[in-house]
């Protein structure tokens, strides 16, 4: 049983209440806070020693991935965070200095985007350090932006490049909130999730809560200079494309958007955020499941992306 | 440098923003989210394998007591728990069923209170289980109960009865939510925090955060039958007042209400609590710090609690 099959079985029957929006399934729970007009986005996320970092990742990096990964789903609802809590669990060997370097890491990233730290638990993990991240968020209610909205005949969109994060993007990637903010203020966005698990992991996530399928267009899929660096200097480096396919740990915008938007929504883009490439991938689709277009026909895409538990 | 020191170290320069009333440093965060006569709470707490809980504690136990842990300190602020996020962190011999039971133990205490599981992340963390939980809750503005309003000539408080919570308490304790409402809603509590690292501990929590002193009657600190059997049975236990002042995870609620109001308190207790113990167990005092008042006279209190880094 993987992780994505673990979660599916746990997440059947969890308690609600009417305060619940979207539960789990989503990049973050949304509530209903009372506020007019308004939705709480909450999110948390861990990240561990061996897992999502190595021992070359420095203290400052570790609080900033551990910080942003939340970020990064609160900018898949178009939400704005407001406050984070933190946990770091410390191995026995730990350092003060280092545990202060972490906070340099996540007060940084924090301030730049107006969220306030407003917490923080120390524990002990003997053997390894774990950070744990829990981010309050809003959104508007006419804004919060859904896995579920997609339409056959939108279409599909990516930001930045992917694959070939775990070079160093993964460690020093800036969450997408000003350019999801400014997606959900001006266009009409069906359905969003941030790529944590791959293209070819995440948006099936978007298929399945849409109840829709999705085509790919090989050529259009925007492939990082670090993946194609890798697979030209390791001879068991996966092929460029896989890479983007299914490396995991882009943190890019993935979304759907009705395709007589599309050419306004890339030009605008590009005026509002030129050093951000943002790619149409493909369309959604009838039916269920990703196919990829390339030179030689259509393929069922059978790519699994990155699976933590593997 | 000990837990204390270190979070101190760390808390003096953290990020803020408008919407933070309390930031780190109280029970739980306090946000302005923008519902007109209402504050949000914001809680995040991990239990860790080996530190917080043993092999001995079943999995539905250890789902119970993480999120126990942090709706413990919802209700020191009053408030009421909303909806959490889990993060399960699971050693690398994880079984899938363990980890349905510890959702068990979340999901039932969850119901109790009406609180929604509105998510879950599964994680690795290859030697030892760990959760993480992070919990929403909200509380009327006037009744929002803070460390910092204690004032001199204030009796003192607690609920429950203290010491030798290892002993099993731990693992099974209800969160004090009904009681702690019912003081915000009928008297005047001035201060209030929960018991996690023992009323010696957490006792100048409330002292610094008010700026003032305490004076503890030794005679009327309700000890638990845990710690006078743990006394007798074994010869290498401290002595009951000590297991009551210092051992920790007792989650009960510790308050400063007025002097004046210590007679209706502790009667309207007994007739809405009545299987739950309230002790009138001293007064809050000028100047700072805790003394102790035996048969043999007043003692300064050096009891550090239980330092979990120890």
């Amino acid at each position: 049983m993987n992780e994505f099959e673990l979660i599916a079985r746990l997440t059947r029957a969890l308690p609600v209440n009417p305060s619940v929006v979207v539960g789990a399934g989503d990049d973050c729970a949304v509530l209903d806070g009372g506020r007019p007009g308004h939705y709480l986005l909450l999110k948390t996320d861990a990240v561990v020693q061996g897992v999502h970092f190595t021992a070359a990742a420095t203290p400052e990096q570790i609080g900033h991935k551990a910080l942003a990964r939340c970020l990064s789903d609160i900018a898949a609802m178009a939400g704005q965070p407001l406050a984070a809590l933190v946990t770091v669990a410390l191995p026995t060997d730990f350092k003060p200095d280092e545990v202060e370097r972490i906070y340099a890491g996540i007060n940084g990233l924090a301030q730049r985007y107006g969220v306030a730290i407003v917490g923080g638990e120390t524990t002990s993990n003997p053997e390894r350090l774990l950070l744990s991240v829990a981010v309050l968020g809003e959104v508007a209610r006419d804004k919060c932006i859904l896995r579920s909205g997609a339409k056959e005949g939108d279409a599909l969109f990516v930001s930045g490049e992917l694959g070939g994060s775990r070079a160093g993007k993964h460690l020093e990637f800036e969450p997408r909130l000003a350019e999801a903010q400014w997606l959900a203020a001006n266009f009409s966005i069906h359905a969003m999730i941030d790529l944590s698990d791959g293209l070819a992991g995440d948006l099936p996530h978007i298929l399945q809560r849409s109840g829709v399928g999705a085509e790919l267009l090989a050529q259009a899929i925007p492939i990082s200079r670090a993946a194609k660096l890798q697979a030209r200097s390791e001879s068991s480096a996966k092929p460029p494309l896989l890479a983007a396919l299914g490396d995991g740990e882009d943190f890019e915008l993935l979304f759907a958007a009705p395709s007589r938007q599309a050419v306004p929504l890339l030009d605008g883009w590009k005026k509002q955020f030129p050093r951000v490439r943002l790619s149409c991938i493909g369309r959604i689709t009838k039916g269920h499941g990703v196919k990829l277009r390339d030179k030689t026909g259509l393929h069922s895409l059978k790519t699994h992306g990155y699976v933590h538990f593997a």
